[in-house]
């Protein structure tokens, strides 16, 4: 036990010229930093600190293995940056107010009322008939925005497709005759460009969510995106989605909740309502819910709509068809224009 | 060809025996079902049935198998079920207005308001002065109900586990003293007639949903009973774990929603908003929701409440301790006095 | 009840009546398909459905209705079918052996050797030197196939996102110099054609499982394609995915299993070992499984890769970089090559 | 930047001091444990880390703040138990080879051979004549375990819910009269005793893993235990729940992996694999795998249990049944006599 005590003894000391040296590491980081703040260069530099590691792992002769040292001083980098105020985990454009301001949705479009807006529409466009069909209906109940996909992404290549730029040319006409904001998924990075120049806003749905090279490309285009959640994924991963869209300079931004895949089968999505007061403290972006998809059917729409502008969301995307029992997609979700009056109703109550 | 349309005639004469036996099976059945009803036994009989499947496929020759043949004889039943206005399966009583007629929290308690109620307290009684403090803090505040863990289930064995019956007590001491209605969890059935002498309702936690024991044996108590959704229920699960307490005879059930596990970790659980609609459609029975439990955090609490109450929930239950960072289970998720009496505010608001 | 006895007695009656013409019918169908497989013409024949089923409703005289009588009759239809092996669903081509065969991983590539074969390489191309040491070591232990990405879809726009071309050429240098089989991810349509000029097998990573239009372009490309599982998609999805590579044409299709997303954290995917049976069964497609992505950790590889044999997977995807701790991405699931080797030693013993 | 490079330099020289440091201490710990070794004390020493912290603390004098510094020092000490081998948090009995030695199976039954081992039977326990055909079934086969279920927990109240005693008394009857192995489940405490004075090993079921009052009383039977996974427990709750059972003093416990709940619906549950190994390294108990219950069809089974032994389970749990098609519950998943020989078949070969 005395042999012990010796050594704790010298433990003891050790112990102590890591605390001096720590400290004196921070003075110098300290000092670097100072310096750099005048040459204005970025503060937390992850090729210094990978290159340093390397050195410290290079030089590491054990016993601790090369894994142990890097993983005590990775937390020694982080505390020092939490020492000098620097998150370790940059903060991204979307959730950086004092970086970049992102739009609201009355900004985006210049609308004169405050939300929530109503975005509303077939599932798919399938002919001009009904497309202005809806047009008509949602002008006669003042909706600002009409959506319609042209492009239909679909499990099944056996499944109906979508009219493509037919449909597209069809959702413009309806929209500009009768003065309402146009809304279309696109699939594919080659299409950005044709799509931004007919319709309003891009909506990238929840399939690329996470389709890196068509974030970007719809990004660039200086439109509106929509960008959907994907079927599984984490909150985290949907603010990163959008930041690769904010990266390439664009501010105008929606997401929408639209369910996750879980094991409950009465819905065909579990909505994550909790997600928008979420995304309304970690980002600046406008958030709105796509209560036909998160659902899967429509008896109990209603409350559902409620609940989602209960909680906060900017806005409602909802499916409606002149004769849901004859759509060629998700004919079980729409809603026919009489359910559509009922919901708005409901909402006004 | 020619032969292939010989055999195709005889197709179709069997066809047509097929269907005369359908019909005079159909015609058969339509007088057993008159003759019971004057003697009043059940309609619907499924050991009749699987005996007659037992005799079909015994007598079955082939050539299609007996798998085969049971598959067509049942689906022959169940058309002759509709046929006879039977729904195969049977409606669980907690569905079945004309059956049995369940309670509103209303009348279970003879409470003078209308809802939305609010069911508050610590996760678990700690001690008479916490329990004390959150009474006054209720009474103070207009609550009707106080609720408080005596005996907690969790994961680990080494965690703590309530006061048990002692818990029981404090709880029952200051719900009287106040005049508040008592809510305590239940984990064994021994317990539940000793807990029902001093405790106003029983709760039935998430990890017992199918412990079908313990539901008979709170169910026979004729206590209100507050059921919990399991951590991975289905809805339909749900529905039946309360049909083995409304076999008891009980008509006084409360069912609590808490949120479902899935892969998004930024919630404790994921709050399956849709499943209040979907429970006011398909039962008779109330419904409030766990906000404390569904989300572990307390940041977004008053938005998710607003939620619950605009989906139309009948209460909410909520974790308010006098000191949410001493607490010795959940403290993350523990309002404290103040946070309560905001979130209070925010839902008049 | 003795007149009730008498009727039942009917009903059984007329029970064994139509099992005895039902067996007649499946006798007279089974005559019919003998003949007409002579005649080669399909087996399946809808029009001929809805031709007898409009018979027998047009001779209905109730008392069960036509759509009762139609829905046994359909269900008596589809039963048949599948007494003779036909299944009712239009079959995808991958499933279909009939009309298109697709190829092995041995015809594919003219190997020599049947699998199970091994495909391996770090996580990203990050140097030609560690590529020329992965490719040494590849070489050395009879490996014919190594990966390596140079476009990363990152989850964060923050995160090393590859090499791009260079990583491309990098790769593709290596492989033709060691006599290597080449795999590597496309992101993105456009870049499918460069890709497919280096490349020997062409990825598409689990976030564009559902990305139909790059898809559609690298099945065009006449390339085998190593299709991974989307992280929550569903089986059916995942060979609906392979379907929109098959219809461009392409027979060499590899599936890939690398887990699907679960609340469990112990690993960061949950294997579904249960997919390679059921794929096998439903399609004629080789599977694969990625042994490091599925679980997120190395220590449990081994027996994770026999279980993945002996279910009867054709292959194994295994991330190997020469020095895993300073791996630029999943450096905690990457092997060294000392671990690389203990794993090839294990599957051989 | 020359006088960034400057300072660059220093902290270089601090970075490898600290790096001298690591090493120097962590040889002193090393010593310290050596000659701890030789008294037999407790390794892992909190106090002694404590003491330690607050020396270091309180000579801080920064400019890193105590908080940093404990920070930093906290994960030093982990890394250096991570060095030594010992774990930072408390072992539970199950995983603490060094305070508990659980049984094998083949300690547990006084086997002869090694495993793995089957226990096979029906799902219910339905009448003695099903009951004894499966019991000279496995006796033929040289299986070693019977089992099947007297108290059925079941989804809904009006589903066949087991013979109760009567099913006790039948597999105990064919159990003794062939000398096999009977194993059965207990859903009530209050059952434990009679059902233990009967049958050889109970088994607790995924419903009822978290029921920790029934854990309790069974483990307090001191009788072998099977206790299943819940549909949603993750691993770690897994573990917990068998500690609950070990805290009784009982030293027999075998894990029973049977799939957990997700999206995908080809299979009943997907049959979490990597559970099994990740079980191994955490604990010292033998874990076996339902493949029954993981699937929900058997057409799969022969490959998923080549699977599930090649991963590393102790046994294989499946159901078998003399006439699947008239079993009165899970009839899909249950083998017939036939296909259970041709799965021992199968694994043999």
């Amino acid at each position: 036990m005395e042999k012990i005590q010796a050594l704790r003894q010298q433990v003891d000391e050790v112990n102590e010229h890591i605390l001096q040296s720590l400290n004196a590491r921070a003075a110098l980081i300290k000092q670097i930093r100072e310096l750099k703040d005048k040459v204005s260069s970025d503060y937390f530099d992850p090729e210094r600190e990978e290159e340093m590691l390397r050195n410290i792992i290079e030089k590491n002769e054990g016993p601790l293995s090369g894994k142990m040292i890097g993983d005590i001083f990775n937390h020694i980098f982080k505390v020092n940056l939490e020492f000098m105020g620097i998150s370790h985990e940059k903060l991204p454009l979307v959730s950086d107010i004092n970086k970049v301001k992102f739009c609201t949705i009355k900004e985006m479009f210049n609308l004169e009322k405050e939300g929530p807006y109503i975005i509303a529409g077939p599932c798919a466009i399938e002919s001009l008939e009904y497309a202005e069909k809806i047009a008509q209906l949602l002008k006669g109940n003042n909706i600002k925005f009409i959506r319609g996909g042209a492009y239909k992404p679909r499990t099944s290549p056996y499944d109906f497709q979508g009219l493509g730029k037919e449909g597209v040319k069809i959702l413009s006409h309806v929209g500009k005759k009768h003065n309402l904001i146009t809304v279309s998924e696109v699939v594919d990075g080659s299409e950005v460009e044709s799509v931004a120049k007919h319709i309003d806003m891009i909506q990238i749905g929840a399939r690329n969510m996470q389709n890196f090279e068509l974030l970007k490309r719809a990004g660039a285009s200086g439109k509106p995106i929509l960008l959907k959640r994907g079927m599984s994924a984490t909150i985290k991963e949907f603010i990163f989605a959008a930041e690769y869209i904010a990266l390439q300079g664009n501010k105008k931004i929606i997401l929408c909740e639209r369910g996750i895949r879980t094991f409950e089968n009465k819905t065909r999505n579990t909505l994550d309502i909790s997600s928008i007061p979420i995304i309304k403290k970690e980002t600046q972006l406008p958030i709105i819910v796509d209560i036909s998809h998160s659902l899967g059917r429509k008896d109990i729409i209603q409350p559902i709509a409620k609940a989602a502008l209960a909680v906060g969301a900017d806005g409602l995307m909802v499916e409606v068809h002149p004769k849901p029992e004859l759509a060629l997609s998700d004919s079980r979700q729409q809603l026919d224009p009489e359910e559509f009056q009922e919901l708005l109703g409901a909402l006004e109550a």
